[in-house]
């Protein structure tokens, strides 16, 4: 398996006596007695913490995976920290500590002397770094820049700079560039000396002298090339790129669209200031993902993992919306309010509410997260509009026609058979017709809502299920009263 | 911005008659008056399909991306689909074919000659041609089958030998083996060689002489060594690998993990028989969030985008689970059905059933979706069930205090004084109470309902909103009538 983050792994700097400490069989480290290898065994490095087998932990902890000692700090006790992460050889502990969540790397800081936190912050890519400081108290943030060079400080100051959605805030700076004059060979030897600093080698960008991206040069072309032709000659000069202004989730998009390993960032004077990774864009895909789910589930996205996200955080990420849903859910009340003296006469009809209204919600919010998704994955825009609303009309006639059908049936041989309800043929056509034009309703509001919303300037991902069910509640209670007063002659 | 797919773009076969007859500065290609460079216009493509510019066409189209190409198909008319098609240099045209929809795909090949269809076959990697043949129909797979060579036929075959969501489905077999005993500049030198035949060059896979994976160098690690250091030397031998039976998105979930370019895919022997790369990871990842997303909210996932899929396609997608879910409010129904009594004589009560419904199907959904997705992302699994379960209780109670103190005021302040409806404070104390009460089982329930459902092998996502919500609907109306009954001698 090849990562951005294990090349360096392959020679730590092991001390002698701790080598010597613990002969090479006697290793617990995964993989060894397994066929298939697979990650770290946190279990038994807990173990090892406990018992503070500092030597064999160590052993076991640089034959892993940066990504796998992080979930171990998440299962450490907090004073255990900085103990095991002294332990890690001095370029594994940097590719440990950006795996980090923000507030284990905080607790780490504050307990870093100086010196450590130089070692740490000198292996950090200069995107990670930027990232670190955005995310820690003012204090912290004064202790990182104190302790990086002049030039990474100023390097990070730009970063910071774009907005916080925007390409530029995801970009990393440290990139392979290359010049149309060289060959093959020098371009080869400029990777081999800068590689160990780079973030991405596989995809090198070539600049004229005023910084502008004119081509893009992959190892494989290298490879592939004989050794004396020019680099402007075998460069593909149609470069994709983005704007550092452009939004990250577009940027993902893209690299995902193009299968691609690195996409160029420029800014306004088609100037390469940086690449964003692959890997960067899954980050930005699956956070985005989850954004939505949270937010088409009335909540307010956290950033954490579920587990390690307190109660009061759930709280007040989950509370804002459930008040704002129940006091709308007052005019719900208000028109069955307005019914009630009808409702009295007919009180067989109250049966059918929440039938009518979960059918509403759950029609509207079909048609408001595929509406809401193929906004986000960009495969509608608002100009579709009518498309949008001709195809779900026609799914509505069908979907409410066959709902309508089964009522009918299940309201006679359920309601009125079984249960002996005082039900008539016009209360079942009153029924069924409500159920015909709430699912209509449902899903003209599903569909024009997060259009609507999204031309306007603002997040469809908040028009999804529980504020459309809202809306169509109270329409769906507006037909069926509506229907019932006039029908029945209430 | 480099790809698997554009490499091979680089020295097209560009006819000479067509390159003479446009002159080089007429190019209507994008990119050439704007700053930054874009895909492909479009409009303009198909501007020129329309007026037969098809010289014209094919110089633009040549320097586009496969992916580009894929979307101006997509709005052609049909008729055009094979006339554009062949316009396309042969690489090309098979880097475009595996970018369109299977739909697409299949009219193009009915519209083939044997020797077009072999020209494209040639071209595929072979988890592509298996991909495609999986999704043709009887007689166009005999037709491709019998097109391609009998070891590619034999590599297909394989291939499709394994499960539909395996690892072994999604896997290449084409990828650099090396040796052991290779020096760097012999595993260079056999890179150069074989990389145009490669999906992905720049993991190389160590075997021994029985196939079995031992060892892994990225072409960075070949880059950065002496030209004379052995391949046994500098590989990495903690190789992090998956077997070909396990669920792909847990191989899409490793490559995000440790940030992986590609992963090795062993059998059960621990012999390497493929790779996964990180471009179909990232596929696997966005299908399973558009199916999730589907799923938590009462939708069967549909694999085409949106436009494309018929109304049909839509509503049968969506009929199954509004049927089910309508017939379930029966229930519900039911309950308020033998409370009839009851209301009769309070009808003021009716007022706050789409309140309480409302209010818990929300908390309760909340509560799904999020344990749903920690689920599915792995933070979570069922012997976890006390940590969620504590955790959620507390912040159901959180919530519901917080719901039922503003339900008391808004009672008072709306319904009372502005509606002026009948209501008591035991009213009041009886809503306010249900209403924590079902803000509690609400949670309760949409925490415990997917691990449990997970914990029986089956998938939490349809456990999620509609289904919570259904059983949150009856909970709350039967606490909400027994309160009632008991606190206000109903």
């Amino acid at each position: 398996m090849e990562t951005k983050e294990t090349e360096k792994l392959q020679t730590p700097e092991i001390p002698e006596e701790v080598a010597a400490e613990v002969p090479e069989r006697t290793l617990t480290a995964p993989g060894d007695t397994e066929e298939q290898e697979r990650g770290l065994d946190i279990d038994a490095a807990l173990a090892l913490v406990e018992e503070k087998r500092y030597a064999t932990l160590r052993q076991m902890l640089r034959e892993a995976e940066p990504a796998d000692i992080a979930e171990l700090f998440d299962e450490l006790p907090k004073q255990q920290y900085a103990v095991v992460f002294r332990i890690l050889p001095k370029e594994l502990a940097a590719e440990v500590f950006v795996e980090l969540d923000s507030d284990l790397q905080q607790i780490l800081i504050e307990s870093f002397s100086d010196l450590e936190l130089r070692n740490v912050l000198e292996e950090l890519y200069m995107d990670d770094a930027a990232d670190l400081v955005e995310e820690m108290p003012a204090n912290v943030v004064k202790r990182i820049l104190q302790n990086v060079t002049p030039e990474a400080r100023k390097t990070v100051n730009e970063l910071l700079k774009y907005p916080e959605d925007s390409a530029g805030s995801i970009m990393t700076t440290e990139f392979v560039r290359l010049k149309q004059d060289m060959s093959v060979d020098d371009a080869i030897a400029l990777i081999r000396k800068v590689a160990i600093d780079k973030e991405t080698i596989y995809t090198c960008y070539v600049t004229d002298r005023n910084s502008h991206l004119i081509g893009v040069v992959t190892v494989k072309d290298l490879l592939c090339a004989p050794h004396d032709a020019k680099i402007a000659d075998i460069m593909e000069d149609h470069v994709i790129s983005v704007n550092t202004l452009e939004d990250k989730e577009d940027v993902a998009a893209t690299i995902s669209k193009y299968d691609a390993l690195a996409l160029p960032v420029v800014d306004a004077e088609n100037r390469l200031v940086g690449i964003v990774t692959v890997d960067d864009a899954i980050d930005v895909m699956q956070d985005e993902a989850e954004e939505d789910f949270a937010k088409m589930n009335a909540m307010l996205p956290t950033e954490k993992p579920y587990l390690r996200t307190s109660p009061f955080e759930l709280y007040k990420s989950r509370i804002v919306w459930l008040l704002l849903l129940m006091v709308s859910a007052t005019f719900t009340g208000m028109i069955i309010g307005s019914f009630e003296d009808a409702l009295a006469t007919q009180a067989v009809l109250t049966l059918f509410i929440p039938m009518l209204m979960d059918t509403g919600g759950n029609s509207g919010s079909q048609a408001s997260v595929t509406v809401i998704r193929a906004l986000s994955l960009g495969e509608i825009e608002f100009s579709d509009v009518m498309r949008v609303l001709w195809k779900e009309i026609r799914v509505a006639a069908l979907c409410g026609g066959s709902l309508a059908v089964v009522a009918f049936g299940k309201i006679f041989l359920v309601d009125k058979w079984i249960m002996g309800k005082p039900i008539t043929v016009p209360i079942a056509i009153v029924v069924c017709l409500t159920l015909m034009m709430t699912v209509i309703a449902a899903k003209f509001l599903g569909c024009t809502l997060p259009l609507l919303v999204s031309k306007l300037g603002f997040d469809p991902a908040v028009m999804a299920s529980p504020f459309i069910t809202t809306i169509v509640d109270a329409v769906s209670l507006i037909v069926f009263f509506a229907l019932a007063t006039t029908l029945l002659h209430l």
